[in-house]
């Protein structure tokens, strides 16, 4: 049930397995589906939750998205992996900041969980800058100069 | 990081938890990512994998929308979770048996991993229609009778 | 930017095109977007919409599956084009039916929607199952005595 | 079947439509099932079309994110919507450029979709930063320089 393992076993993968991509899609995978539940869960409480619903709604989408095309690894779409992760962690934090001003259970955890994605998303954009920068390629995607 | 925990918090939830629905929505979610990227890691092996890739893409698209529509909570809508149980179990199944026919580890574990899910559903599924049966209602859902 | 001219340039398809099927994915790919953005507006609305947004949520979700599904003409996954087929007409008449409810302009016309999306999956469905019987096939899908 | 007039009718929008937002979305929407069915025509070309398999099975994802993260209106998630677009020029663009290099039908209608929908999505994309800079807003997303 390992998504990592099963990145590791693709054919053009070998050495280069990338642990913190790796890592960001298995969390991405996660968050996907916490927000769909809080979307859910948010639009039973009696109070007005309707922004609440809205960013829950879209980091679901937008952490689907993103655990899916990081998860190739069939020739390269390097460029958009990393514009991948980047909505990602926008997406995330601000459903995260909104989460957060929330006391019932679902929504603490799932500001918990977008926070946590929003940081191994970070990790792993970083780590293909850093390789980037080592192969002496001029990257050209603005979320590389952060 | 927990989807049983997540949906366990929803606030028409409470003792009415339903332990295998949960834990058929834990194992679509995963399902759903594991084929995701064996149709990619097929789309890249040498001989012609083009059944297989088809199938992990139906599969996946089937899973997702499983999962989704199952973790939900609010309000009422059994008899459209048990339809989707249903053809997650369908879909399941045809992917294990395509995928099990090859040696790739990939596609091995994707074969466990369909036919782990689709047991899962299938355990979801009788609980609810065990629960319709139990309250007297005549179920209408052909799959209710297997 | 038709779908259904796309579908007939699938190598695999030639005189095999089948004509209500790919109406029906193209009204499906149409009710995922209606009812994806009835149900943020249902969000957005004083009144208690929770049971609408639920149904408009896994509504948008079954025809973004069946749709993605049943566009696919490698090979060959009749059976789960069939049930995708079903389960789409299912969650569009719920839909249909509680949209129906509400005099919101984008309720009535998610409601319309829903109920062409299921009137087409039907005739495809229909057409799936005329085409087994004509080739002397005994289908095991419940759906198909209907 | 109109999912500009619909977007129309939700409640926070009225006199504040956004037409170009609306195109966008409409042709992301069209451009996720194009991309789809592409994905699916090019696994059952003899020749070996994986680059082109994952490019299109990224910008369905990217498509599908993007349509249904820009439909929303309700509340505000207005940079999250400008960085959806952007990544969505992106994947069209890199989808376009390696469809266009193949003879199919299929792949040349799928390069002039994805070059359409990229088009809107970057009007849309100005107008909404025309919108930012009319209001004296400091925009921090890196797209809003170019």
């Amino acid at each position: 049930m390992s998504i990592k393992e099963m990145i590791r076993e693709h054919p053009q993968v070998g050495a280069d397995f990338n642990e913190s991509l790796a890592e960001a899609v298995k969390h991405a995978m996660y968050c996907a589906a916490i927000c769909n539940s809080c979307a859910d869960a948010c639009s039973a409480e009696e109070m007005d939750m309707r922004r609440c619903i809205r960013l829950c709604m879209d980091c679901a989408d937008v952490c689907t998205m993103a655990y899916r095309v990081a998860t190739r690894r069939t020739d390269e779409n390097r460029q958009l992996i990393r514009s991948a992760l980047a909505v990602c962690i926008e997406a995330c934090e601000t459903c995260a900041e909104e989460c957060a001003r929330h006391d019932h259970a679902h929504c603490q955890r799932c500001a918990a969980m977008c926070r946590e994605c929003a940081e191994d998303c970070r990790r792993a954009l970083q780590a293909l800058n850093d390789e980037v920068h080592a192969d002496g390629e001029r990257s050209t995607f603005a979320h590389d100069a952060t």
